[in-house]
């Protein structure tokens, strides 16, 4: 299926979605825009309750096909680029963009995407931090200040509604040749990273979580490429063979 | 209450819901984007009940204050612009928008808009082509050719979602001084050109109806200004007199 003319496959994923009416609401937004496959994370309720499938209609298809991953991590194992919803503006700035058109402009800048997955949190809680680290970027939709915080389904509509005007928008717009890493590949090198770090000194168990998150959150902004993670992570291997032999002798 | 920069107030106006889940949705979406006023023509579900109350959330005053009519030339009757959301693209197609950028700058170009309405449907079968022309100009999302059909509060989100976009976009861009007709305006005015027309030979009472529609949308598409659209009723309002008296000797 061909969401956009760069995307191959567009992943909704939910994680931890407590209300029914609102699974099948998401269900029936898939079917509306394209959207290749649903995937829950942990969900806390019936997805496939006559609630859900009433919301659904043409949209059931994504309820019985529905994917149910243990994490979030699980949950974008094959995602090239990943996205996620942010209804906290403080955390949203860090992205560095200043407005959606940046971002959906970003997506289209991309020669390839073979699987992009947005990500929407908890009715109640949105993401956690850690979770939002999993992500390239993040989009914050502008809401009253009073009463900022949409409805689940309300999100994923707009998004994916920005989403599809973006690849109309860009259809004849020159795309860059870019092979970005993808989200899994920069999780996976930190897990050596952290290790290194560790080992050198730099890192002490209590506190390296927060201090690795920073570094994350930069490797992601910065737009890393598939070939500059691989020079890093073969750099940090090294390191980490270096530091294991030589404690060993 | 001050939706945008030159949008007084916003009213959001549903004709025949039959969902309380949509009406309730609706008012949390009210609440959302600071909408002034959630207008009703003839609800077909009971919009208190517990479904919209559980739906609505913190927009529950928009239901407790919501204004019934009875029909939608009523539910308009102080509108100076009035927006439709419409699903069936060759009708959208006469609005003269290649795209909602088109519009919501289109929007955004008045120097005041006091109260701006806009209108959707019912779920099952959206507005009547009568109603459709009491819009100055319809709104289309762009969605799926197998599934084309937006739950209502969907389009409801993205509408609201794009407006409150386009107002921080032309934040200080120059604007139009421009003081368009007003739907109520351009509506009476037909009442006398129909009575005209007929009175004259050019319209015939069973076909009068489809031609007049014709023409009404003209004037619409046309940007008519306050000033244009008395010029013509007076013009109309001299034939009909003129046509009454010279009847009478």
């Amino acid at each position: 299926m061909n969401f956009q003319n760069n995307v191959g496959n567009l992943k909704v994923i939910l994680v931890e979605p407590s209300g029914p009416l609102n699974v099948g609401s998401v269900a029936r937004l898939c079917s509306n825009f394209e959207v290749e496959e649903l995937r829950i994370v942990s969900p806390k309720c019936n997805i496939k309750s006559l609630e859900a499938k009433k919301m659904a209609l043409k949209g059931q298809k994504y309820l019985d096909n529905c994917k149910i991953f243990e994490d979030l991590e699980n949950a974008i194992f094959d995602c090239d680029l990943v996205i996620a919803s942010c209804g906290r503006v403080e955390i949203s700035k860090n992205s560095f963009f200043e407005s959606s058109e940046d971002l959906f402009n970003w997506i289209s800048s991309f020669k390839k995407i073979n699987n992009l997955a947005i990500i929407f949190g908890r009715e109640d809680r949105g993401l956690t931090n850690d979770e939002l680290l999993l992500a390239n970027k993040t989009f914050n939709i502008p809401t009253s200040k009073n009463n900022p915080s949409l409805n689940l389904s309300h999100a994923v509509s707009i998004f994916l509604y920005e989403l599809k005007k973006s690849s109309k928008r860009n259809l004849n717009s020159e795309q860059q040749v870019f092979n970005l890493a993808s989200s899994k590949q920069i999780h996976d090198s930190f897990v050596e990273i952290e290790e290194m770090l560790l080992g050198v000194g730099y890192l002490l168990k209590h506190t390296s979580r927060a201090k690795i998150s920073k570094f994350k959150n930069y490797i992601f902004r910065a737009n890393t490429s598939m070939h500059e993670i691989n020079v890093l992570r073969g750099i940090v291997h090294q390191i980490n063979w270096y530091l294991n032999n030589s404690k060993r002798n």
